[in-house]
């Protein structure tokens, strides 16, 4: 037997909400009408696509930040991040008047690259690897002495994100079953420990891109495997899963189902059109289970979680690399 | 001399809510710390691309479609339309189990027309323009003995839109201005009569395209012009303002400002980019008047009515090669 982490509890996140939720928005549940009669179920999306920085990631970071004492704080902080959680945390760095140094992917869209920009953070651009991610960070943390704040490997960004179960539950009672995007893990590590919290019977499934589905093997396995050459159009979704998250997930969660691009396209696409709301590709794969028929909702009570809503306008997925119809 | 119309009273509007009230969505007002930021204002976003249907229209085609009597009812309803209101239309009919027979343009948008079909309409298709539009109708009405629901020179149907504006006011506390877009002017007039019963003190100003810009000419003539040859990119505000709503403009609202296609095109991709909503040209022509910095809300609370969020999303203005359809 592995020895047992310390893990992450449920008081962890109910510390984490009060620490920081007059630094978030309280995000809305959406319903549709529409999709849930093409569903079978009673659909409850929680829009992390209209939080701060238009992405959850700005719940962990500002967790992370304000957890920090004095003195680590005034060495700032760092993160290597496909974006969003770099946003974030350049966001949470401001609102505490201390220094972010993000180490990004040089093939990070636009839209986030600018998110960081706007808030001050020094940027240092890397490789599109895991490799050259990590040993960016472990070198500007070496020269100024700042704490790294993982994406997803990390307790207190753990808890923060799953302050967004906790509001999800605390909006909607009585849902069967909440589905939430996996790629780290963070996210749905803290959802589960506050869904089982609330709910005890509750279920918790994962979802992930078929590209990218080392956490749909690991948890499988029951141990963990390395993300391999991840392929996927989420990209919010193509960082390995994290050892911390994944204890959380053995523990806590049911299930982790995986969705091929089409239907995660199509289901993001489903979205925009039925509900108005712009949610990326790494936002949409919880509904893209559903829209695809890759498990049983009907009749359920289903809280989805729509991770976030920052994608470049000009490189729609449903338009990349198709030769439109000529009339 | 023409005799006064009898016009829209707030009596009607709080009547038409009490009728529809159970058969429309309480649409969500947004707000965005990013763009107060950016208009040095405070603005409030009805959001009526989440109403049913995705646009304001289900409030008036609902009002006029449940006025009816048991004996009009059975014979249908019937109306031109490029779009929008046809598909409130369609489905107000079909809640009442009655009829709805539909000629539409045959430039309207491919998401539009499916909208209508859904519901089951009868759709007849016209070239486009106000010509066409009116002689179709006139001829389905003859053929079936249906009842013209006008989509927007009708008080029951300005009545109904005129709830938007008292969900916003009652919503939101002391509005210094509201700024709604202007086609037909039904949107607007009810909003005004609504808005003015609500807070005496309050502006309302509408926003009209520059290449559609009968509304803003007859304003300030003070007499009805008609519209010529409308070119603009938000195709739902290329109907020509009507006698009725005219009425009420001339009362109660205090100025139409224009904005061309290219500040249209910005700020819709801005509320998309920054509220991750989807909002059609036309839905987006009020906030592109403050995001043009077409008229000083320096320190204002301001209402902004966001009228619709239908569009084909393979043919996004911005997007390289768009050429968007003209009428």
């Amino acid at each position: 037997m592995r020895s047992q982490s310390p893990g992450l509890t449920w008081s962890q996140i109910q510390e984490a909400h009060a620490r920081i939720a007059d630094k978030i928005n309280l995000t809305p549940v959406l319903t549709s009408s529409t999709l849930d009669a093409a569903s079978g179920a009673r659909l409850y999306f929680e829009c992390e696509n209209f939080q701060k920085g238009g992405a959850f990631k700005a719940r962990g970071a500002c967790n992370a930040v304000f957890c920090l004492t004095d003195a680590e704080a005034a060495r700032g902080v760092a993160t290597h991040s496909s974006g969003n959680h770099a946003a974030a945390l350049a966001r949470a760095a401001r609102l505490r008047g201390i220094a972010a140094h993000i180490v990004m992917p040089e093939n990070t869209p636009q839209s986030k690259r600018a998110a960081v920009e706007r808030y001050g953070a020094a940027i240092t651009y890397c490789a599109p690897t895991l490799a050259a991610r990590e040993q960016g960070a472990a070198a500007v943390i070496a020269a100024t002495g700042a704490t790294l704040v993982h994406p997803y490997d990390d307790l207190n960004v753990m808890a923060g994100q799953g302050t967004t179960g906790a509001e999800l539950l605390t909006q909607v009672a009585d849902l069967d079953l909440v589905l939430c995007p996996v790629g780290g893990g963070g996210l749905i590590a803290g959802v589960a420990v506050a869904a089982r919290a609330l709910k005890p019977g509750i279920r918790v499934v994962g979802v992930e891109p078929t590209g990218a589905d080392d956490a749909a093997r690991s948890f499988r396995a029951g141990k963990l495997f390395p993300s391999l050459k991840p392929d996927t159009v989420a990209e919010g979704l193509r960082g390995a899963l994290g050892e911390k998250p994944f204890a959380e997930i053995r523990r806590y969660v049911d299930d982790i189902v995986t969705v091929p691009d089409t239907a995660i396209v199509a289901a993001m696409r489903r979205l925009w059109e039925v509900m108005k709301i712009v949610v990326e590709p790494s936002g949409a794969v919880s509904y893209a289970a559903i829209d695809a028929g890759r498990l049983d909702v009907q009749g359920k009570r289903v809280g989805v979680v729509l991770s976030g809503g920052n994608l470049d306008l000009e490189q729609l997925p449903w338009a990349r690399g198709a030769t439109p119809a000529r009339g």
